[in-house]
């Protein structure tokens, strides 16, 4: 086999490899260690390296941009040698912050009138304790919780052992001037001292605390100086869960199967959040301890796999959680590498299938605040919906399969480089056109682009309201395949990997079963208060998919209901966003609790009413049409 | 080398060794292990095995009384080969047992009108939950939370994470039947969910709790049933930190060397606990598990080293302890091998040297409830004193070295056999006749013994009020010794170790002092507060030494104040009394609290009339002869 021989900037001498040897092979035998967070697999892009000169075969380039791409990058675990080579390794740092540009930019607004006197528990006070004398011989504890006291005008605060025993050395060390943290919640929980550092530490230094959502896919954690409330550093990245199954269902199999399996689920997600945590404290040039606050969303099985509690009896029937509202814990407990005393405050669930991802997504949309009535959904595996306003919130969970996630269809993917995300069809000619996510050649269908064609096969007659397709139009693209009948979207020869790309009448039922799940849905709950849906004011998408839906596409296929594109909202992540308000501010944080607590969760599977508004909504875009105006107009 | 053959009855062949081989040594040659919780050092009287016939030479059989020795007892740490020996191996209970009834029975009798309902804290009750349907969907923990409200009346019941991760499985066992351990103490502590078992447990069996005292010599512990508030089973043994120092200061030095020996002292003093619940619930045919509450009592030197607190401070000046009220602790975090969710509550001290020993002494003593004006002491190293009544409680400790327990005098020891007790010497021929601990030949004096021997020496003029030996009179007993003036109390001839058994000149300075610093103590409380010493109604003496005071021979030397014999009680170890009651009733709980924090600790050395009390107390009775009537009128 021909040998190569690789130069790496960083490392003292060239390296010779046979073809085919990948870069972090080859960079592990020049002596040098590229970190793959993501174990090799491409997926965090954490090892790009620059290739100033020779032939790398890029296997994968998840994670970058053609942008980058064109700039010589590209991923060590993902790029094999195929002749002489000169690497430039950027250093860890610069390899991040040029890739997390990829991420989505934080697009929050410190809340208007933050004050983190008044809204914020966490606080750090500068302290200057009478040292001891004969005359006085308070012990250290006592003598440091007057002082605390006398500064806060509380009382009661509560201390750790580990703590406890450093209190000595800490008030000592620099002639009795310390710096405590406090955590001070609202009552009935007592206030809490969380750190003590020695000497006194600037009044205007950031005091950080941090907002998590362990999304099933995506894992977000956003840093936060909660003096200003502005976010310092964001980072996210898969789940690492996700090489264990792909939705929920799928993980608490696995977590349920042994004892290690729970054990190793929760490891896999403590690792994610805390090389997320690592990634972000890195940037801000601070360390992982100067975090003394944590508040996480996420649904409920993430919640129970982060905290070891078993997932089990959520996927069985009755289908309950093992606990919605969690107590207040603290980060060493939960194995989350900051400061180990600081809170870690899990937010509340409603039931198996609402999760805290929904309370803090509720409260991050205004739903529980608003005169007018909403309807708040988060589209993914579950489609969770919320209806409601500030005086009534109902809210369910259609398992609409992970069609919208672009999986359970024949050429789906995710949402990610090479992902055809939108489609348009000549209602003459019945030729698409497309345009694929990072430009390229496409290599599959997400779920905004499923959604796009679905619509487009529709209302070009592709398909009629059953989800057939139509095979006697004068176009090739539609065909008699291996598996039924389906449509060519994209030829093989334009495609990245030669294939056909299609969509079959399976897929289509698959789609329609998403959507039918999920508008059914919405039809229950505005039967169970007797609101009709055409009465909603605003629909809020959350989630980061929903970023992407086009409207007026997802209405053809009765997706969302039929309503003006300005009623609808898409607000992102809301429930990192939900998380980083109660973070900031513990009113916000109750009202988490309160929703968490009054919001009536409609089980679907025991309601007779769900299966009828189903099989309803199974057609293009709905049995009853009159549901539909604006589609059934130009149809 | 002599050979002989030594027969194990529980050992499957003979060994044969050398002469002079310990009896533990040929057990392990032949296979046995035969424990030795002391190390070997002959301390714990747990490796007594029974010879049933051939040559043994016993080295110490402290541990042993005279009826296990005449039936054959020796310790197999102690017992060195010196002929064909045939040992009889006990199992471990049966050696256990029958040495047990060398510690003090159990001399407590259950609170009068004891109400487990109204005074205990901790409770078991038997649940059975509605089990969850697809109508009913609550989540297991507030289900179980629910049913804990509605029987116990409470709520906010808190409940580890631990417990949560078990929660569902328990839960599901026996059908949603459970049984449910709740230590439910005032507020503002919340009500706590301390374990969960499957099923329902018998009504009338035992809940368990343990009371313990760290002693700086001995650990005890005793085992609750909290229903009935008897004590089942007790247990005793040397505080395995003694072979790191004999007293508190010199165990701090140790523990302030470097981390790992506050580690190892923490390790040694958890040994020493955690073996006494083994033996006692073995006893009890319990496990350790099922014990859901301790109560600790000790001083604080003992509570910090217990607790991994850094001790250095109470040492040096101003002598300040780095907690003295402690929160709730569980057995997990603390190290005890009982429940781990188990309430650990360490008792609160006043000070460095008046610690959680005394306050529980305080309550067990009843000085904090009385109308008449007590005098509480624990005489030890530390002549830990109160003064006081229900309506005020004044304290003070003075360092009166270890004279008391026979450390820093030529021929001291502990109270153990061998140990002279008591002394009378003939007025006339100045010979003495002594009481021997367990009978046998004297080895040594213990506390009591040198009281009596200081005593007898100033009735009989062989010393002066100055403690001065007086070299004139018609005996050859008082000599000048290698170290100055000495009384021979047993001559070599009639001692164990075949020396003279004497005290001498500085002897007899060293317990001037102790005594002096005692009664200076006294004086300094009482003046404190402006109340004459003579005044007080009754003197209270805590702690095991106690017992054995000979009363007047403590008012002859000027130790306890010259009172009518009828004003002295003597209660034992009132620290594990208190300890007790403060595991039974939340009110003598609070009680402790109260009396921890009401108390005035005056500090001696920084007391200027201390020094004053402590000169004119140097004589024997006192320079102020006024304050000992009865002595005065006797000589």
């Amino acid at each position: 086999m021909a040998k190569h021989c690789v130069t790496f900037d960083t490392a003292v001498t060239p390296v010779t490899v046979p073809t085919g040897t990948l870069l972090t092979e080859a960079a592990r035998r020049a002596g040098l260690n590229i970190a793959q967070p993501c174990g090799g697999q491409g997926r965090c892009g954490r090892c790009a390296v620059r290739v100033q000169g020779g032939a790398v075969r890029r296997r994968s380039t998840m994670r970058l941009s053609a942008a980058d791409v064109a700039e010589g990058y590209a991923l060590a675990c993902q790029a094999v040698v195929e002749g002489d080579v000169a690497v430039s390794v950027p250093p860890p740092e610069a390899a991040e912050r040029h890739l997390s540009t990829d991420l989505t930019a934080v697009d929050v607004a410190v809340p208007l009138g933050y004050d983190p006197d008044h809204d914020q528990t966490l606080h750090r006070l500068c302290l200057t304790i009478p040292p001891p004398t004969l005359q006085d011989q308070t012990d250290d504890w006592c003598r440091l919780h007057n002082e605390l006291c006398q500064q806060t005008g509380l009382s009661g605060f509560q201390i750790s052992l580990p703590l406890l025993q450093h209190l000595g050395g800490v008030l000592r060390q620099e002639g009795w001037q310390v710096t405590a943290v406090i955590d001070a919640r609202p009552p009935p929980e007592p206030p809490r001292l969380v750190a003590l550092l020695p000497g006194h530490m600037a009044e205007g230094a950031p005091l950080w605390g941090m907002a998590v959502d362990i999304g099933t896919t995506t894992v977000t954690v956003w840093l936060v100086d909660v003096h200003t409330g502005q976010v310092g550093a964001q980072a996210a990245e898969y789940n690492r869960q996700v090489t264990r199954g792909e939705d929920v269902i799928s993980r608490i199999i696995y977590a349920s199967k042994n004892h290690d399996g729970a054990r190793e689920m929760r490891q896999l997600v403590l690792e994610s959040i805390n090389t997320l945590v690592q990634r972000a404290v890195h940037r801000l040039n601070i360390d992982a301890t100067d975090i003394f606050k944590a508040t996480i969303a996420g649904n409920s099985t993430m919640m129970h796999l982060l905290l070891g509690l078993p997932a089990a009896t959520i996927r069985l029937q009755p289908f309950v959680t093992a606990v919605n509202h969690l107590p207040l814990l603290c980060a060493q407990e939960v194995g989350l590498h900051i400061h180990p005393e600081a809170t870690v405050d899990c937010l509340p669930g409603v039931a198996s299938y609402v999760g805290a991802d929904i309370t803090a997504g509720v409260l991050a949309a205004g739903v529980d605040d608003g005169e007018r009535v909403s309807l708040f959904l988060d589209v993914g595996t579950n489609g969770e919906t919320v209806l409601g306003s500030r005086d009534w919130l109902v809210t369910c969970a259609c398992s609409a399969g992970p069609a919208f996630e672009g999986a359970g269809v024949h050429d789906g993917m995710r949402a990610t480089r090479g992902a055809i995300e939108e489609v348009w069809i000549n209602s003459q000619t019945f030729e698409p056109t497309v345009r694929v996510i990072g430009s390229g050649k496409p290599q599959g269908l997400c779920g905004s682009g499923l959604i796009c064609l679905l619509a487009e096969l529709f209302v070009t007659g592709l398909v009629d309201k059953a989800g057939h397709l139509q095979p006697d139009l004068p176009t090739d693209r539609v065909r008699h395949g291996a598996q039924g009948w389906e449509y060519v979207v994209v030829w093989g020869r334009e495609a990245a990997h030669g294939r056909d790309l299609v969509i079959t009448h399976a897929d289509i039922n698959n789609l329609l079963r998403a959507k039918g799940a999920i508008y059914a849905g919405f039809t229950v709950l505005a039967d169970s208060v007797g609101f009709p849906l055409a009465a909603v004011e605003q629909v809020l998408v959350g989630g980061a998919f929903g970023q992407y839906i086009n409207v007026e596409k997802a209405i053809q296929i009765g997706l969302l209901p039929d309503m003006p594109w300005g009623c609808f909202r898409f607000l992102g992540n809301t429930a990192v966003k939900g998380a980083y308000l109660a973070l900031l501010d513990h009113r916000a944080r109750a009202r988490i609790s309160h929703i968490a607590a009054h919001m009536t969760y409609i089980e679907l599977s025991a309601d007779n009413s769900f299966y009828d508004a189903f099989i309803a909504a199974l057609f293009l875009p709905h049995t009853d049409l009159s549901r539909f105006p604006s589609v059934w107009q130009q149809s």
